[in-house]
């Protein structure tokens, strides 16, 4: 079969032919529908070298947010359809530590001993014509679209998750949230928050055409740059917001998000550009808290199906054929999607 | 000045004149700008006796949902503009016990040695042209109309109290959410919960004009009567809902929502019919939580306040001149009202 | 080799020889180190039908309380060490439904599709030499006694649950907390309540040495019959308790536990006697929580086994030789058991 | 009658005469038992100026940690007996805001427009004979000893608000907790940490005796300098703490206490030495918070009373006597104090 291939560190992958994988105990194979393609991929590919901290090493097939009907049942798997269409769960823990038993393979407790992390970080992905997964990492997705689904499990299920743990904060009347950065994950945020809480939502981002669509779908809009924070501030009436997710990161977009903070708020660092914050008692608004995310829980990817399903999460995707996969790493490279870049295996694209 | 006074149990109240009220130390005259009639207005003077459990004896003036616009301050009270509308937190407790310290005075420790209980039930209400309450129950309503805004601190905050602690059973994509009962308190329940969920909210009376204005505000209506449970399950996909709201508190509206839990579900009976239920280990859903609330905190009140100058809850009003308050009694007693009844004491009323 | 077999509907069980298992995909062989006996045992080989609701059916060893050593690991498992103790998580749900992804297989939305519902209860269990079970469901034990430890993944896992639930209840100074019916569970009970909160635990029973046990691990104990419930609401000063454990379930016991509420406190009717109880608005303590639960998950297993490597739960048991079973079953029936009976395969049993 | 009294900036506060003060409307006159001494009236008499941030101004008499016996009722008092014993809530706000409302005084939205924040910050303190407060803020006593219980309104409360807001990182079996700094605060955090968690309690310093009153608390102490976070991390089998206080502030505290998380935990910093902290997405264990904390709510004061009448709470406390105030605040500030210092106004001191 066809597949997208991490041959080697710190080069590009390439599309070539595979041998199709079979199903090893508890585990299913899946006819690929959709595989999206993730700033991480581009990380790996680019940037990992052979002592990465996560352990991995080429060659795998790419692709960690996967969508499939199910092709054949390995041994001792059942109540599982044959056709049935389904969303995967990427992260892969032991499955034995207290983490994994909560369906948070995220923070697995012996993650030093895998050789993998998620299907396709480490293990064979999605972005081929099939891939096996555990059974346990899929969620069913009923007669949803399964082609739109696939960013999902990454780019829905990180923001679902940073919001999930901040929507104490944002449990009333008269809430206010930040969403900083609005690409992928910041826009699918911007949903959820109209969607699961009263709050006034505020987006901020350098592109008008990315506050647009946040506009569009609910959000009031502060562009960056001079005046941000205090435009941010006077929405709120003064106080600050109550949560706030950076899905940039940058030191600069801490530093606009710890300025905006309310008392008693919670601010969420989603965006790994690694930016360094300084943090002070006096600076600090009172119980305020700082902290960051990552991924999502098991249980929480068939929360974020339920909204999928209910029309409250819309993804914006652009579809590229298997044969494609490099220019949508390439568009995606240079910043050109205006959607998540989905890779659809078997045709027709449309 | 005129006023809707509370003369003796067991007999209608009678508009009359009586003396304008001199704010004491901490307190404010207002010059009232509605005044909410409630059924328990209608318990107090049609059903009370002088030996009824609260310890209230008349005369007084009704009115315990009351707003209006500071007229004159108390000794000692600073900080409050002349003039400002402002709605009115009603339960007045000791002031000094651990529930009155978090602003929960319905629960007040020392309440059997209170000679009231709120403004307007045991001390003079908002059926007047003017009224005088302690300045910490003001909460400010800047320049939202104050007249609409006069049942909210009943008919909104109750639900609101009853919702908010059923947030976290109502928290993330794929939940669910039972309406039993849409009167005044009702429909505004199914405003909150589509403001602040992002749970299908589902709504059930016996009256399709109730059921009308209930989908009008985003419910999906199930009608009462045969089929009522199934036709609820039905919709969850079988599971259950997440939290249920029973507004009338019947016997047999208790026993529909109970047969409509899901697992981990929280039962609130709000109403006050006061319908015995039977529970069992076996028939109660695992870790489903079967409760009671009553009305709802000071802090609260500011949360519903930011709602409704957020247009998230849109109270229905009838209005009627305090000499008409008598009427607005009578059309409450024979449920002919489609609104919340409110007296407007300064006119003009339209 | 040797294992007490559930043979047959409606009788006891036989110690008989049968083969030893060997373990499939993802599960491992068990040598096994303790076997509690239990209630649900008993009602399973005496009471149960053809037509049970749990789906299950005879021929299987019995046991659901279950340690030991590892002694062969099945295809596909990996990083667990041969030699090494652990104690089992019962539940074994379908592993793909939402309540399995967290670790809750007691509430597996597909059940009904299994033909098991645990190790011991459907499939065969661990009264016997050795057992299989899945690595999923292996709590690492370390160094700490295997052998009494075998009760806890019930005995101390179902209070443990309950309790957990009701911790923010009991979050504080001034916190009361009641144990009723000082059995295995509910001794416990009282020792995971004085370990984890700071709150005053009250306990009650009939009889006068459970009592004495549960004053040894730090309870307030109050007799059962005549004014036990003024004597608990005495304790309190009159407030009632935060949060209430009937490890009972019966009729009068739920009632008392009822009339010792607090307002906003959690009743939670563990015990499975079937009581019915009644439940009106007015008789409600306001905001108090009725409730029941069931065993409980994989991650407080792990938290179950870290106070009892601390020493917080303290099992008191009684070891009987494997061809003993059916004596400490007997025992168990009679009630004169004062520890919970562990079955012991591999002597020396001392 | 006699008073230490806070004469003007920048300098040492003197013992003179003042008038006897009387109780306004809604206030008691307390007969002063205990009014601690704080580092916090340190500040503000060395180092506050007339811009002083707080926006406060002498003279006025110090003392913001006071116990006292009832004396007389203002007007519109009630319900308070005189001659009973209560500790005092020190924070004064405007009354009316929402945090206010829910007794937060110390998060006042109106703070900038009130002429003092406390009771002795600001407005006449406890170290005096006489003081008057606002019924409100009274905690009763009840019949334990009201003279060491004066510094709780501080350095417990303090300490018991940031480890309340910690409980459910805290709630559970396998926790660990870490205090940095075992001065007064410190060393009540312990108490209260033990009292109320199941979790191992860490407590670091670098004097030994300081750590060894922590230890007879049930503390496991590490000592300060090199090897100090190996130290802490080896007890918690290297997962780290799920909570730490920070009771000084320093940055190289906060650099040991953000060293020492666990996933998930929570650090609070609660000392206000103002030191910097760097934050990075990397660097933080994943959703570990970070944040500060002050004072605490009015309600918590009286759950810090039930805690210190059920002795869960034992303040070290030196008395002096009103005359010897200045010796106590020079002690404190030379750092020879061993037990919070208690200025007794009614002899005999003992």
């Amino acid at each position: 079969m066809r597949a997208v291939v991490f041959e080697k560190f710190q080069s590009a992958p390439v599309v070539t032919e595979v041998d199709r994988p079979t199903p090893g105990p508890g585990e299913v194979l899946l006819k690929v529908a959709g595989s999206g393609a993730c700033h991480s991929d581009v990380s790996i590919y680019a940037e990992f070298t052979a002592d990465n901290p996560a352990g991995i090493a080429p060659p795998f097939v790419l692709g960690h947010e996967v969508s499939g009907w199910v092709e054949e049942l390995g041994e001792g798997v059942r109540g599982v359809e044959v056709g049935s269409a389904h969303l995967v769960y990427g992260p892969i823990g032991c499955g034995r530590c207290a983490a994994c038993s909560r369906g948070q393979d995220t923070y697995c407790e012996n993650v030093a001993s895998m050789p993998y992390l998620a299907t396709g970080i480490g293990r064979d992905g999605g972005m081929a014509e099939y891939v096996t997964v555990p059974v346990r990492n899929l969620v069913p997705l009923g007669d949803a679209d399964p082609v739109a689904a696939a960013p999902l499990s990454d780019a829905a299920l990180t923001p679902y998750h940073a919001i999930k743990l901040a929507l104490p904060n944002l449990a009333g009347g008269g809430r206010f949230a930040l969403v900083v950065g609005l690409g992928g994950l910041g826009q699918i945020a911007v949903q959820i928050l109209t969607a699961l809480t009263g709050a006034t939502v505020i987006a901020t981002d350098m592109k008008p055409d990315a506050m647009e669509r946040a506009a569009a779908a609910g959000a009031v809009t502060v562009p960056g740059g001079e005046g941000q924070v205090e435009a941010i501030r006077a929405i709120t009436g003064g106080r600050g917001v109550d949560a706030a997710f950076d899905f940039v990161g940058a030191g600069p977009t801490i530093r606009t998000a710890q300025a905006s903070m309310a008392r008693q708020g919670r601010l969420t660092v989603v965006g790994i550009a690694g930016g360094a914050a300084e943090w002070s008692f006096f600076a600090n608004p009172y119980e305020a808290t700082l902290t960051n995310t990552y991924w999502g829980t098991l249980e929480e990817l068939h929360e974020v199906v339920a909204m999928y399903r209910a029309g409250q999460i819309r993804p914006d995707v652009e579809k590229f054929a298997l044969e494609d996969a490099l220019e949508a790493y390439r568009r995606l490279e240079e910043g050109s999607l205006t959607g998540r870049a989905v890779v659809v295996p078997h045709a027709p694209v449309h």
